[in-house]
């Protein structure tokens, strides 16, 4: 049987405290020696399932080729079904519970091509409870994957519409409003929002923010540290979405913001906003647009 | 001189703030650049010998063949000796400090066969002082045992019998109660006893929990779902345990438990539990055993 | 192209709570997959540009041969530089950015032959945005570099002597004292001080030791296990540099010393310091050097 995939790309909630990790890897290099597991995070805050979704599709298009595990898990040993989906393209496999976690990243991908359900026992580890199906499901579904077995061996086929979509908040208008999300806190403090650039363009520059009972405004800028001293700054990140940032500090403390938390942007109460008459593409600069 | 060794496990409680784990990764790769070095964790709390312990021991059958190196070191330069242990199974060695740290993973992988001290300076690292033996003793002699070196060749023979065991806590009856002592806490939460299910067996379900003043009825569940909302379930962990849980939340930070804490189980007073003509296994599940 | 370089070790201020890391991970393998990353710490503070070149200074001598990652980049996306710079010993490769970070660690291994920015934008990702380099230009160079590309392709050379140096502290002689400054604590909360072990030669042992305006006592230890519980010891750490430590304790929360703090050692009061007659080089032991 022919070697498949070489790398293993491994996000979870696991942190690396325990030893969890540590042996989910053991449990594939045992099984399939050649395989490199390359660990994306392991610090998703426990059980949040929406948290690693985005973690996972921030990352998926810079992944190398293979297989990628996530596990994320809170409905272990229930009847939510462990699963490995085979994408269009390039034939990476995501392996996974299927409760949303995979779903933005999968669709990312390419979409489902071919699912099934990790029901193959011969497959599994013996275990003494059902509690750690990382290392007793996952773990050698992925091995055997990367060793060369058909996706088919693994368990029943499923309808891939089956599959339980990730569900990622949409702004609104509202009044002429933005209303936005917050996505993602980073370590250092940056605030991501559901917001693409393009939706800035008529809301001009400096824009007000409305949050938790505050009012803030927020000049664009093109690298964090073209942010004035004391002041936040709406950049465009890595990821192509708007962040709320400030230079060498962390925005969301000094907002008070966190994931899930509710913006609302608007033109700035001093007319330096956009009109009705802007098509053209607003540079996302740390000037403003006018003068 | 050929290659003997391919993988490395390495649990330590160096932490990952530090470089101390990737420097003792680089002096193995400097010297057996063939060697891959699993992670199993670098969590374990500053000189925590027994937690460091248990967690070898919860994780050693799921270990890829090859040297597995711990190091938890509180008597780092002293006279407590550095040690290679052969154990009679695999042929795998464990590299560590010789303070009762690695005792029951060799038990568990069948025993110490041979054992040697680190004492042969040609495998040394020279080194300005005697505090960081990770790098300069243990790590260079795991990527010889790698490369092929032969046990003997890494220092003086020792007796097995004159290694430090290690101590686990035992349980014990009192007055049919049953006395348990938390081995770990784990991210989760969950509170893991050194209770085998088969001594719950006449305690039956739910049970009373005493515990630092408070006491607390905890139900069987199979899986942590099962258990209901705001209360705690006892489950058979991965490992065979029993582990007080809650669903999605922290048994430990609900019931103020950790490590080393002691836990009283006894028979609830309701009279659900069992009786002294209960002989058949119980079922661990989440439905009480009387209507 | 033959390959050039097997092992990257890497260094940054990201975190592992988010995906940076496994990212920048996950881009060096799908360019370069023979490339094993050895990490060496991401657990330095944000923006901490001189913690990380100290980190990377400990550990340099110890690093496999190829290419040395480090990032830790407040000024990202500015005209800082991107650089990488292969030194005299060996041929290593450090790339990061030019902020200071990489110079002890480059100086230590030799200096600085020859260095590129990374301007050739045919090496970088496309990105939405400028705020991560490592994932859209320190990764793909590392991988190109591993890959045999050579230094002058990713861009255009840079005089060496127009690298920011880095600036590490040096002790003052002050009436007789020794003013010293704290350069790390570590997980174990051991205080490294910027103080050669021949400095203490004239002060004898114990010493006085002032700061945040307190006094404390040090008598000299060989490891930490020789420090009398309830005392504060110093000890030559595994870096030549004097610590103050505690033995299984954190001389740093006792003491309330963190990184940056200023430190004064001078003769203890009661006249067991040495004087100036002292020439021979004092056993750095746990014992007083008079009776």
């Amino acid at each position: 049987m022919p070697e498949r995939f070489e790398t293993v790309s491994f996000l979870s909630d696991y942190g690396t405290g325990d030893e969890f990790v540590g042996v989910v890897k053991s449990v594939i290099r045992s099984i399939a020696p050649h395989a490199v597991v390359v660990d994306l995070t392991h610090g998703i805050a426990p059980y949040d399932v929406r948290g690693a979704s985005l973690a996972l599709a921030r990352a998926v298009q810079y992944l190398a080729p293979g297989v990628v595990l996530a596990v994320v898990d809170p409905g272990v040993g229930t009847e939510r079904r462990a699963v490995a989906v085979e994408v269009a393209e390039e034939g990476s496999v995501f392996v996974g519970p299927d409760n949303g976690l995979l779903a933005p990243a999968v669709a990312m991908a390419g979409g489902a091509d071919r699912v099934v359900a990790l029901t193959e026992e011969r497959y599994h580890l013996p275990a003494p409870g059902p509690t750690f199906a990382g290392r007793d499901i996952f773990a050698p579904a992925v091995a055997h994957l990367c060793n060369g077995s058909a996706l088919g061996d693994l368990g029943d086929p499923i309808d891939p519409n089956t599959l339980l979509p990730g569900l990622l908040p949409l702004t609104r208008q509202e009044n002429g409003s933005l209303v936005a999300e917050v996505l993602w806190v980073d370590r250092y403090g940056n605030v991501q929002l559901n917001v693409d650039p393009d939706e800035l363009l008529v809301l001009g520059d400096p824009v007000s923010l409305s949050f938790n009972d505050r009012v803030q405004r927020a000049g664009r800028a093109v690298t964090y540290s073209a942010i004035p001293p004391g002041a936040v700054g709406l950049v465009i990140d890595a990821y192509g979405l708007v962040s709320l940032a400030a230079n060498r500090h962390s925005a969301a403390a000094y907002l008070g913001l966190g994931v899930g938390d509710s913006v609302t942007l608007r033109e700035a109460d001093d007319g330096a906003g956009g009109s009705a008459g802007v098509t053209s593409r607003v540079a996302f600069e740390p000037t403003r647009r006018r003068p």
